[in-house]
């Protein structure tokens, strides 16, 4: 039985988590589990699932849950309350799902009691991958991916040799707004750019597709799990998102993994590994003589200016993706308040990019500290457009 | 360093593989070697590879090829001569590109010897699959596939557990002829036939390629291979050939090989597994970008009768499988020869299947038997047409 603690319940994530434990009752139970704005949802995830831990956002919110439940349930709240989650001793499995870079401490917290992570919060190695892969490695703990395209790479290297890999290959849907020209997004509303043609996700990373800059996070992520230099990282736009991305060997074999678009498939690859649990046969297949085709291209990096700020910033390393990320983070959510446009979120981040002077193998406060002044400076940015 | 005895050097697998082999002195070396009737290429290679042992058709072409040779290379002739090569006792791989049911022998006597088998013939398993893989299990001996498909297929497999495979999904250009109806089949020429889209191989393989009678024999010995009933084996249309093969699991992740279309990958897989040797940067790399599209559809089995008598042929098993095998090899030949037609090939098989009585679990003495029945009858409804 693996034991799962569950960071983000009630997001996009969460929920598709709670589908695939709820599939395998006798083997994954959730036990602990934090949870944000939407009490009501989570509330129904309690009584659904039982607990016997649950964090919240705040102290009045844990009061009011604690006079609901039975006493069987503990309730915390806060960061606090996150990082007991985070690390919970009966927990195995640690899946950290919440959205941005408050993800990383919790993560790291959980490394250090020895929980295997199920990794759906990009952000945390985008912003501290140095941090936690070293820890990771000091304390023995597997880090596991579950964004669809790591979890595919993580799957075609099973039974592979490191020392073998000659490329990895993201594969890119290219978003809400593929086939749009520069031109064209100048005027693009929240609506358009929340309307993702193949994926069912959260806000956040909707807005990150359609900007490319997920697929630049994936890309900064991919080099810290895989450990791989970025010149050894492709992107490839497919439109399908049917392959859900590919190793290419140095014998020139390529092996790619493929499936519908169901993020079920990486959270349940995450809890299974190393087997494979059954999907249950109502579970749709992927059926490629209907799709018919498949379609690939290079991406533009005029184009898509975020995605050469990712590889930009990778390759520089230091402090520059943790700014990357929050000056992303800021700017979108700037853009879903309707206080800047579309365009706008690429012209802030370069400006943050710019003005910053990296620090190479920064510390955690470090880190905290040029998050958090991204932030600031950001937010100034935002609110004078 | 790996020894490797080749049967069928002279054929278009063989001379891939001492392109494999040249490419990696250091890895790989031909120790032993079988040739056929081009003597002239024969003598070359021998002057090149400098085996220990070399087996020929003739007894006479063995005393001429004696005489220009130091004494250092041994040669014999024959069906036994191929058994000495297929169970040279300094060889540790036996790579059988031998075309046509006369590679069964062979296999089976270097299994005996505990030779590790890498198998091109794919004839061997279609006509005795029960006997090959019965008798590797019983000698600890590896078969390792070097058709393409079931290469991609083992590379997919690698890592996997075997219980959770759902499906093993073959691809197929649909040959030659893909693009013509039935009607326009009747009276296509041998050079047509042989103008393969995407292969470069021999012209067994390419009539059967362009019958579809290949991929049937793939099925069959995808069965044998990887243990597996025909309801789990499916064919699927891939005009590119860009795909290999592939293995759905039962949580529905489909992991795929992809690469250019290159014999010399599979080949080299079998001589590096479980490792893989870097190809030279010269070789082509899959660049999907260029290619652009994939094309998938299902196989029409009214439009590829072949494939149709090959999943039947396995279903039934026994001996109807070495009688699918040995129609086909004759009928091929006598289109080869211009006695036939093209759509001939499978009106003959399917007579020679539907006279046979089965006979199931046979013996290696009955399947020879059958073998030359079936070529006797098959030969004589060529020389009626």
């Amino acid at each position: 039985m693996k034991k799962i603690s569950l960071l983000g319940a009630t997001g996009s994530i969460g929920q598709q988590t709670l589908d695939v434990i709820k599939q395998h009752p006798e083997k994954v139970k959730l036990v602990a589990m934090s949870l944000g704005e939407n009490v009501t949802l989570g509330r129904e995830i309690i009584h659904k699932f039982s607990p016997k831990l649950v964090s919240v956002k705040t102290k009045e919110t844990c009061e009011v849950l604690k006079s609901e439940f039975s006493t069987d349930i503990q309730f915390v709240y806060g960061d606090e309350g996150l990082i007991e989650v985070a690390t919970y001793d009966e927990a195995t499995i640690v899946l950290n799902a919440v959205v941005g870079s408050v993800g990383l401490l919790p993560t790291l917290k959980a490394i250090e009691s020895k929980k295997t992570i199920a990794l759906a919060n990009k952000e945390t190695l985008v912003t501290a991958g140095h941090l936690v892969m070293d820890a990771a490695k000091r304390h023995g703990v597997d880090i596991l991916p579950v964004d669809s395209e790591h979890s595919a790479i993580f799957q075609c290297l099973q039974g592979e040799d490191e020392k073998n890999v000659e490329k990895l290959i993201l594969t890119a849907s290219g978003g809400s707004f593929r086939d749009r020209t520069r031109d064209e997004l100048k005027d693009v509303t929240i609506e358009d750019a929340l309307n993702h043609p193949n994926w069912s996700m959260g806000a956040k990373i909707t807005i990150d597709s359609a900007t490319m800059m997920n697929k630049g996070l994936e890309v900064i992520e991919a080099h810290w799990l895989f450990n791989l230099p970025y010149e050894q990282i492709d992107v490839l736009l497919h439109k399908e998102s049917i392959i859900h991305s590919m190793v290419e060997f140095h014998d020139s074999s390529v092996i790619a993994q493929l499936g519908t678009p169901d993020m079920r498939v990486p959270i349940q690859y995450a809890f299974s590994y190393p087997d494979r649990f059954p999907m249950p046969a109502s579970k749709e297949r992927l059926r490629l003589w209907e799709i018919g085709k498949l379609h690939f291209a290079k991406p533009d990096f005029d184009r898509f200016r975020c995605l050469g700020f990712a590889f930009h910033a990778g390759k520089t390393g230091g402090t520059l993706p943790t700014v990357l990320n929050a000056a992303n983070e800021e700017a979108v959510s700037g853009f879903l308040n309707s206080k800047i446009s579309f365009l706008e979120i690429e012209e802030i981040i370069e400006e943050a990019l710019e003005k910053h002077d990296t620090i190479q193998k920064p510390s955690l406060d470090i880190i905290q500290q040029v998050d958090q002044q991204t932030r600031v400076f950001v937010r100034d940015l935002v609110d004078k457009k």
